[in-house]
């Protein structure tokens, strides 16, 4: 608890006055505003970094795994199995992530949160396992209040011990087999929606198991009575341990003013538990993608971001925040870097 | 005339029929559909470049500047002398393009294609120089037939002879001051639209300007009747030398099946004007994104095509291409290296 405590206390607002750099960015040799929103991507950063000349070399992204005991109910297109496989397969470089971080420069960060299996330790992936796959949330929590902490901690220091190898800017991503399942049932309870809202066909559902998922979010939700306004409650619950994980990534890195790109509807299940714990962490935060997860849209719209892409992404893994890093790394680059009216002797306008 | 024919000539269908590449992709070790449009750009590369494994190693921008005879009637907000001065900056690197280019690994092609002024030969700006800008095109015809001919013949040069260095996929760009107004007069006639429906604020002009702009379309459409299905006479009466150059350029692709990325108004005027004088190009095209400027997305559906992204830029110079080439990469390289189910040695769905 005393490092979760710690880290909630050291974030602060993100506030929009480093105006070296708007400045900067407003006499760049371009027609005002012709950049869109690569002006605001750019401003965020300063803003977040206190940084009037940011620069995003070192790009991590964060591939946080677990097991959930619901997909035992057969909610999941994919058997359980398919959690470690896919560790695996991130491990060898063989999945998508590894292909979409590698085109933008990021290193891949796996970690092990609550695989229900033993995890070869021949393979490069961190082990910050809490518990072997959470419980099926339809029979009681899905965690103890003190193993939600303790994801959350985890995941903290996940973020710390790759601090020390230098990060200017962070996605989140996620595998779990089962865990758009109880991020629909922390979406529905957070927003307020209907569980049928906010629940999707997560890697590809037919209707009726479609309809079994909705039932069991609603057993689960109805049976644990999680509080909207208590993250911790919430997390432990309904959540699972990557989702934990995530979330504290996310309060770490804005412990330490590093921007946080989060990919798709399982992170921002972790963002949503974040801002519970600390509503400054909104300002840190960017949303890489609008998935196709039906819940996606209402959840960005509780945390009130605009997605950067909309390419009816639903992988997961990070793929979205990998996708969108080089775009912010962009902006970045052109406040640095395109020379102003002055510098370029190029006439302003004339209105 | 020779050249232009032969070009038109080489362009071919682009038929959907590599089994192989589609094949691989269908078991890829993600869940089906899972990657959205990344598909779809992949698969897409494939057929065009009829490669089942494609790289796009080599990637090229051509950002095509010209002069307008129209800026004289001040319908831009800034002076025509901003065109060759935006021509140095791209050549010291200072430009939003050349950032955004570098950023994912593309090189820029800068082409003088009728510049009013002569260009100092000791700036890297290639010279493909029709004539020192267009005429005004509310007097008479914005240039000569043989001028309109001649400026998509040294757009197929210039991209020939940068295709001897290699080329796998090109981004089109666009410099010239007045060339928005000349891109709302091909949209008008091709779309059959109101000029007021397809003309913006092109680098940002007010409501008084706008009007201005507005009535001298509408001019040199009434003036010079354009015939909508001739793409030589409509770029001769209200086209530009770098819109012809851009069309040029996107046919010589076509013809040796390179795909190819419109950047933002402009560009698809010029992609309008090719589409004229081969359908088959089509096939070809990939829109990078959806520009602020009005009249861009009445164009896109003309050519129908799906923007990539959509981030309110409305720069041009191909910026907009630039910043997409590297999404349309990655998913070449996901076609290529993410493993399939088998070699990942990960479970297909239990659906």
């Amino acid at each position: 608890m005393k490092l979760l405590e710690e880290t909630l206390k050291k974030i602060t607002t993100v506030e929009e006055s480093y105006q070296e750099a708007f400045h900067r960015w407003d006499n760049l040799a371009i027609p005002k505003g012709s950049l869109g929103r690569l002006e605001e991507f750019a401003k965020k950063i300063v803003s977040i970094t206190k940084n009037q000349r940011p620069l995003l070399k070192n790009k991590v992204i964060f591939t946080m795994a677990s097991d959930h005991g619901v997909a035992n109910l057969k909610v999941s297109a994919f058997p359980k199995e398919v959690t470690l496989q896919m560790l695996y397969n991130f491990s060898k470089g063989g999945a998508a992530i590894n292909i979409l971080a590698s085109q933008v420069g990021a290193r891949i960060v796996v970690v092990d949160m609550g695989v229900e299996a033993e995890v070869d330790s021949k393979f490069n992936i961190c082990n910050k396992k809490v518990n072997y796959g959470t419980k099926d949330f339809t029979q009681g929590r899905a965690m103890s209040r003190k193993e939600a902490i303790l994801a959350l901690e985890r995941g903290i220091e996940v973020f710390e011990e790759e601090y020390q190898k230098g990060i200017d800017i962070i996605g989140t991503g996620d595998m779990g087999i089962g865990n758009t399942t109880s991020s629909s049932a922390i979406t529905a309870v957070i927003t307020k929606k209907s569980v049928r809202e906010v629940t999707g066909r997560g890697t590809g559902i037919d209707d009726l198991t479609l309809e079994k998922k909705i039932a069991v979010i609603e057993k689960g939700i109805m049976l644990n009575l999680p509080d909207p306004e208590d993250g911790i409650d919430l997390l432990s619950k309904v959540g699972g341990y990557e989702i934990g994980g995530i979330a504290g990534v996310i309060l770490a890195a804005c412990a330490r003013r590093i921007p946080v790109v989060i990919d798709g509807f399982v992170s921002t299940a972790g963002a949503l538990i974040a801002i519970l714990l600390k509503d400054e962490v909104r300002g840190y935060l960017l949303a890489a993608h609008s998935s196709v997860e039906r819940g996606h849209k209402i959840a960005l719209e509780k945390l009130r971001l605009t997605p950067i892409i909309d390419l009816n992404l639903r992988l997961g893994e990070g793929t979205g925040a990998a996708l969108v890093i080089g775009i912010i790394e962009a902006s970045c680059r052109l406040l640095n870097e395109v020379l102003t009216f002055s510098e370029a002797g190029v006439n302003k306008s004339n209105l």
